[in-house]
Parts: structure tokens; sequence; C-alpha cells
């Protein structure tokens, strides 16, 4: 009998193991068994910001990133230090990567269901940080958007032109240019990152972008103001803005938006 | 060492469903001990859809519920088959009460930021079907949304009136009654329930809103004409929108939106 409960228990301690390690894909796994009793605390630790929501100290951490993403939560300066270890959890495991797949899956299906003039005025705007290229080695390193932005240290990082490129972006910039519709990269970096930001981009496989839009040094307003403002001058052009995709709600909000707008997942920082 | 072993595994499997169970506050309660063995099965099973993404024939639940509310996945008719079980463990338990207290939260806190020029003409704008009232009963019968909508049926249940409020909603209800701030409720439910709808509201402790807006019969547009058009309406009147909250985008899209929008979750249905 003790054997046959030791059998069941072990049964569903290795199936709900199992289970969040499919769901997360994070390096824990199951100690040997001579090494059961020494592993249990630091298992059960490691895995607490993993399978529940993440609630420490009154923020249910899980809700909070949703409220970021559908836009009710904003103008927020830091992720709340009680979801440092949650959003670095969401971010470094396999949750960003499945949540950015659904949005490019959704994007690429809109494409295919396009009426393309194929006039090659029809162009793509997309945003570069944590849209074309992700920071994460930088945030890494700097609390997961928990401490204060430090614009000098980022700049700094941003120079050395090393981001890697998010792999689901980069599906649908491909997906476009096989279309023949026109990837025109706006950001929020002023023309001083011209160089390390096109050096970085190119390395990482971005290619044949029709401009690539960056904040004159002196620019001061809102980012809708100068992203809007720069969909404004494509549209007066005569181009077609068909999409349109950031990570964050100001690059995708103000008039003209774009036909259709995507929103990939950053719960790291917000930009107004 | 037989002993240690089991206590360790009990530690492993209890720690874990603890874990879970707080996340979720759902009644999955450890078994008898004398009872373990047979209850492994059930057990495990009923816990999959909880701890993981929920995904299953190739959708991430998680990921495609995220899509929905960040405005990503539109125009659905149905929840995907494979999402019915992921979708109403969300709705029944505790996650989606979590989820929607952030969201009040936030529009309290705005709320409370605003100077408000108390003159009788402020007002905020709610959605009625899972924003001031949950139809959790009726969409428990029908698949969560994962069964196609029948109108014969829903409106046979909103006849009923027998709606239970929703808790977060009517919190910020009656905080802007303190202030001040008068309830507009416009709903896509069309003139014939408006008795129905007034019952309901009013026994689940609705009071004093200014106007119970509903479509005409013979109103053919989509939902953002209808509400954006009321909205102007009031905007004309000379009424200042300073809030407006729905669980669908198209409550809140559409000019004049209202100075601040606040979407609530709504992973069963999707209204364009």
């Amino acid at each position: 009998m003790a054997m046959a409960r030791t059998t069941a228990l072990l049964l569903v301690a290795a199936a709900l193991l199992a289970a969040s390690s499919s769901a997360w894909e994070v390096n824990i796994q199951m100690p040997a068994s001579a090494a059961v009793d020494d592993a249990v605390a630091p298992l059960i630790h490691a895995l607490r910001p993993l399978l529940g929501s993440g609630k420490q100290a009154g923020v249910a951490c899980d809700s909070w990133r949703l409220g970021v993403e559908a836009h009710n939560v904003r103008d927020w300066k830091t992720v709340p230090a009680s979801c440092e270890d949650y959003v670095g959890h969401y971010m470094v495991g396999d949750h960003y990567r499945r949540d950015s797949k659904v949005v490019i899956d959704q994007a690429i299906a809109y494409v295919d269901s396009l009426k393309l003039a194929g006039n090659g005025k029809e162009v793509w705007v997309f945003d570069v940080d944590e849209t074309t290229l992700s920071n994460l080695p930088y945030y890494a390193k700097h609390g997961f958007g928990a401490t204060p932005f430090n614009s000098t240290s980022f700049r700094a990082y941003a120079r050395e032109g090393s981001a890697p490129a998010l792999p689901e972006t980069k599906r649908l910039y491909n997906k476009l240019l096989s279309v023949g519709i026109k990837p025109v990269i706006l950001t929020g970096r002023r023309e001083n990152l011209r160089a390390s930001t096109t050096t970085n981009l190119r390395s990482q496989g971005y290619s044949r972008w029709m401009k690539l839009l960056l904040k004159q040094q002196d620019f001061r307003g809102s980012s809708v103001t100068f992203k809007s403002g720069e969909r404004q001058k494509l549209q007066n052009a005569g181009y077609i803005i068909v999409g349109n995709i950031g990570d964050q709600w100001s690059d995708i909000l103000g008039a003209p938006e774009g036909a259709r707008t995507f929103k990939l997942p950053d719960p790291m920082y917000y930009i107004g």
C-alpha cells in the first residue's frame, strides 16, 4: 500500500511537472530521485512564479500584464517590483514567443486575405525596439523593466548594434516582401542611431526596407505625434499603409493608423 | 528512506496543488490519502487546462485570449473548440475576476485623478452584456462561446432579467455616482429588451443612470456605428464623456470614444 501510494504520488508530481515544463519550456528538470529531499525547497521556489499569477504584495502580475496589453494600464514608469521575476520568466521562457506567434499568425492571415493592387504603393509600418529587434539582452541585465529606464546605458547598448531579431516579426517581414508590400521602419530612436540601427537590422537579416524613419535629434513631442505625423507624410506621398505593427500602443494609435494594426506583447516598458 | 521520499513527494505534490488552487481558486481539493490511487487520473485531467497554456490542436489558448484582449484577434465567430475548457476555467475560476479587478482599479485611479467640473454634464458610458451584467449563467450552458451564438435562446435568457451584476463594474458605477459623474448605459440590445434590461439592472443594484440607450428595432449597422453615433449625440447635447467602458473593442472604438476608455475581458464572444 505504501509503495502504491508512493507510485501514485510520483505520477501526480511528474505529471504536474511535465505539464508546467511543457507549457513554459523553462529548464526545470525533475531532480534524480536520490536528490529529491535536498531539491524540494529550491524546486518549489523556482516554480512559484511560473505556475501562479505571480501575485505578490497585492499585484496579480498576469492581470497587470493583460492590463498593459489591452491598454488599460497606461503611463507606468517601471514594472511593479514584485513582478520582476514574473516578467523575467515570461520574457525568457516560451510564453512571450507563444504570444507573439499568435499576433504574427493573425497578421499573416490578414495579408493573405488582401486583394493587393501590386502597384508598389502598398507599405507596412514596423517599429524597431521589441518589434523588429529584441532588447532582451539589455533588459535581462536591468531588471526586465523593474528598474527605472536609463537612456545613457540603453543608448550605449543600441550603439553596439547587437540586438537579435524577433523571429516571429521576421517571418511577417519576409512574407510582406514576398507579396510586394514594402516595409517602412519607423522608430522613436533618434537620427544619431541611424548607422548602428541600420547595421543591426542588416546583420539580423532584415533587408530591402523602403524607408528607415528616425526621430530628428531636436524633435520634442509625443511618440504618437511623431509616428502619426510620419504616417501622414507617407499617405500624402500616395502610399497605402496596409498594416502597422509595434509593441507600444503609441506605435499604432493616432490617425492615420494604417488599415489594420497589430500590438506585439511588451510587459517591460511603456512609451506614451 | 522510502518514508522520507514519500514525505518529500507529498510535499512537492501538496505545494504544487496549493500553488495552483490559490492562483485559480477552483474547487479542486487534495483527496483524502486513502483515495489517492483512484483520484489520480481525474485530478490530473482536471488540472491540465489550469496549469498550462491550454494548448491543444495547435491553439495556445492563453495566447489566443491575449490576442483577443489586445485586439489582434478579430472577427472570430466562436471560441476555438479546443479552448472551451480553458475559457470555462478562466470564466468560472478566479482569473476572470482578477483580470477585471485590475481594469476597474485603473478606472477608479483615473476617476480620482480627474479635476471635475461638477456641473452635471460629466457622464460615463457603460455597456451592458459582460460589462454591467454577466451572462455567464447562459454561456456556461452554451459551451462558453465555443458553440455558435443563438440569438433566439440568448434573447429568451435576456428576457428573464436574471443576469447577475459584475461586481467589479458595480464598484466603479457606485464610485462615479459618489463623485457626481452620471452613468449612461449604452447597449447593443434592442428596444424590445428595454423593460427586462431595466428590471435586471435595478434588481442587481444599479440605479440612478441618466440614460439607458438601446438599439432601435430596425437599426442596421455595425456596433461601432451605433455606439459612436449615440456618443456623438451625447456630446452634441453638451455632455462630456469622461470615461467609457465595455467588454468589446466595438464599445470603445469610433470617435468620440470618450476621454479615456477601458476594455474589460471577454474571451467568450466577439462583436464587430
